[in-house]
């Protein structure tokens, strides 16, 4: 079991680890106490014992083993980019940051690999591969902060995985330090190893619980052609699926398929002063993005889907910039949602069958039990994860709304549980959807799970109190 | 611990789990002992004690709680067309054939998804889907006998994993039995379902060891357009590589590409007495299928392999005929092997960086320590998996021939090692592999393999002595 130290045994312990990884390499400063301490959730207020910078894979090892013998906690600190609180350290752990741990491989334009240390930036990485037209194709909104490692380490999704998928198939191989201080090296630099359990896709998603990830092969693929741009009005989410079957047999690949509602829009309105490029006003709304090879055919289908009634309004971006002033209507969403009020968010998957129902029923939920509340919703649709925001009415005090927002989870998370979805999607479970895990997962799964996690961290070194 | 039973336990226990899911379903019939009791590889003699033929889930509950309470090994069981003896049953055990387990689901078009038995056929699964447009993208040559089940618990490859991936890439739910009779529903029909570790690719390709996998909820893809087929010849393997690299920045998806040698042709040609579409005869020869959105590019980029050097000669089959004809030419070769000789047979892969490389010290290897041996090479090398197969020399006995196979395996492995190849890249490791499996992952890996076997399966009740 892990334990707290006293002031005394901190100062023996951080005076050791220097010795050993380097002056440099451990700060006990109170602003970077602050700054390591926490993620985007900013839901806890960080305590963490000390920050350590390892450069190597044999610092890691160094870190580890220390923390083994003194029974110190260790949380994995990527990019900190997390909306779960996995990266959180608020009980005196030490924090071990990958942030100096960033160098890249040469890309290998014939294997389409990439070895990354584990503290390589996302956006870095796909710099590094632009120049040899081919790129990894996990791409969110803070991938410039994102690391490698924490992607991996969360699974990270994002608006390409309905083309993509998740990070989980863009991993070849996974360099892991466990917790007894071993490095694994899985996977290598190969497509296909069927020799045994895939230890490297337990790791992935497993939030740093398991083992801390140091480096990775990175899978790659070639840079898209030309991506066209279109946005739709459509009279309601089960117009939104309409439009989704249609595009599913469109001529073209779909490389993205978003949808917001009027309410996420005008808080967008309201807080970036853009207007809406379509005449039509609608309570739905679709960004499509696809790769077309034949643009007539593109067009022919835009003007098939008004003569089917298909949508109310609809227009293709004409230039690159069009396309983008398109994408800034959805990735704006959620900067203005938290820059208009506070949102409460929830990030949920339902199976796409059940995403009509799944919506009334929660419209029928908040409308009887808390009808001052507005939901802002928006998402993935195509891969069925819904960003569920509940904003604060403004005359509501936090705590009264937080309370508030806790009862309506639960009955959120019922409706969840009833239609076989997730309660996380993309985000992970980390500290702030352990209480919740129960709805996504069966005791029975619950229990292999806490076995896994005994059997590979006996100790609960890693990450104690995440997910579990 | 598992134990063999004496007759009269035996019949007890047969009659007993008959009266729980029904007479027909338990045979002890010696034809049905020999036919389930092995796979592909004939290598082992067939010894099970009894077949069970669930036809429902809950049967396998039954089937699985009934062996926990009287010590008896369960071999799970489907299509038994695996090359490493992960199905085989030699010790006395009861093996559990899914083949009454092959209920297909409607195709859920919008979300591309299709709900599966485990013991639905392959190529049934493709029919089943082909009328919406829409396949399961997982597709080899026996895909006639094949069992969805089996195919994930092996995680199966084949001929288009460079596009699609393997069959991890393409399941997104999995029902699983485990060794206490909990039946778990892992990722239901989500895309994205980030709460906690993945189980469910823990059981993907564990080889029946950790659970018996009895449905799945499948991810579907659309089937794609046109496929052109082209055969090229070129001097050696790496000009083979160096048309690789033309290919991945060639106009169009590469959906297969596959190599072969003279050596493999000739014995093809004896068996199937074909002949070769080209008129500059090569040592190596490679298939590539893609598809072309722009013909005339696709011609213009052949023509530039000519003026580029890059091959010897060449061919766009003209024709879905002339197309499936030079398909012939690759898919025809394992069986003629096997006709013509008598081969040993190894599967494994390599980081394409060092394929040259492997393959020049392995040909060194057996001209200095095996002279007598044919090396007949054949493979995807798009994603480094060569097929290396050894021939027996007409006039050695066979047993001489395995010890000496024997000894080249261990000196091939130990090439693999060196360049951080695997042993076995798609076939898996079952009984066959498994004197081997050390090559492939390190002393820290094993210990963790055999630590999650017994956290799953305390008491080794699932197929034991596979793997590990």
């Amino acid at each position: 079991m892990t334990r707290t130290l006293t002031g005394s045994e901190r100062d023996r312990f951080v005076a050791a680890l220097r010795q050993e990884i380097g002056d440099s390499a451990v700060s006990t400063e109170p602003d970077d106490l602050a700054t390591y301490g926490r993620d985007w959730t900013k839901v806890f207020d960080p305590a963490p014992m000390a920050i350590a910078f390892p450069r190597r894979t044999e610092d890691v090892v160094e870190i580890v083993r220390r923390c083994a013998d003194d029974g110190i906690a260790i949380v994995p600190s990527g990019g900190r980019t997390g909306l779960a609180g996995g990266a959180v350290a608020a009980r005196g752990e030490l924090v071990v940051s990958t942030e100096r741990m960033r160098d890249l491989g040469a890309v290998d334009t014939r294997a389409l690999t990439l070895r990354a240390q584990a503290g390589a930036v996302t956006a870095a990485v796909h710099a590094h591969c632009e120049p040899h037209g081919v790129t990894w194709p996990v791409d969110f909104a803070s991938k410039g902060s994102s690391q490698i490692g924490g992607n991996i380490a969360t699974n990270a999704g994002g608006v390409k995985v309905i083309r993509y998928g998740l990070t989980r198939q863009w991993v070849l191989g996974l360099e892991v330090v466990t917790a007894n201080g071993d490095v694994l090296e899985l996977g290598g630099a190969l497509e296909k190893n069927n020799t045994g359990f895939d230890l490297r896709q337990l790791f992935i998603g497993s939030e740093g619980t398991l083992g801390i990830i140091t480096g990775a092969t990175l899978k790659l693929t070639r840079v898209p052609g030309h991506l066209d741009v279109l946005l739709f009005a459509v009279p309601d989410l089960a117009g939104v699926l309409r439009l989704f079957d249609a595009a599913r047999v469109g001529p073209f690949v779909i490389s993205a398929f978003e949808f917001f509602t009027d309410r996420c829009f005008a808080r967008l309105a309201r807080h970036r002063a853009l207007s809406m490029p379509l005449e039509t006003p609608s309570s739905h709304y679709v960004l499509l993005e696809v790769e077309a090879h034949d643009r007539g055919a593109l067009e022919r289908w835009l003007e098939s889907l008004f003569e089917r009634d298909l949508i109310l309004d609809g227009t293709l971006a004409q230039s690159a910039g069009q396309g983008r002033a398109l994408w800034e209507l959805r990735e704006g969403i959620s900067e203005s949602l938290s820059a208009t009020g506070m949102p409460h968010k929830n990030d949920i998957a339902l199976p796409i069958a059940t995403l009509d129902a799944f919506v009334s029923e929660l419209d029928a939920v908040f409308t009887k039990e808390w009808p001052r509340f507005e939901i802002c919703l928006f998402g993935h649709i195509g891969d069925g994860n819904l960003h569920v925001n509940v904003m604060k009415p403004d005359d509501m005090p936090k705590a009264e709304f937080l309370a508030h927002a806790h009862e309506s989870d639960a009955a959120m998370f019922e409706l969840v549980r009833k239609h076989h979805g997730s309660i996380s999607a993309e985000h992970g479970v980390g500290l702030l959807k352990k209480d919740f895990l129960g709805y996504s997962r069966s005791p029975a799964e619950l229990e292999m799970l806490r076995a896994i996690k005994r059997t590979l961290d006996p100790e609960g070194l890693l990450n104690p109190g995440k997910i579990l």
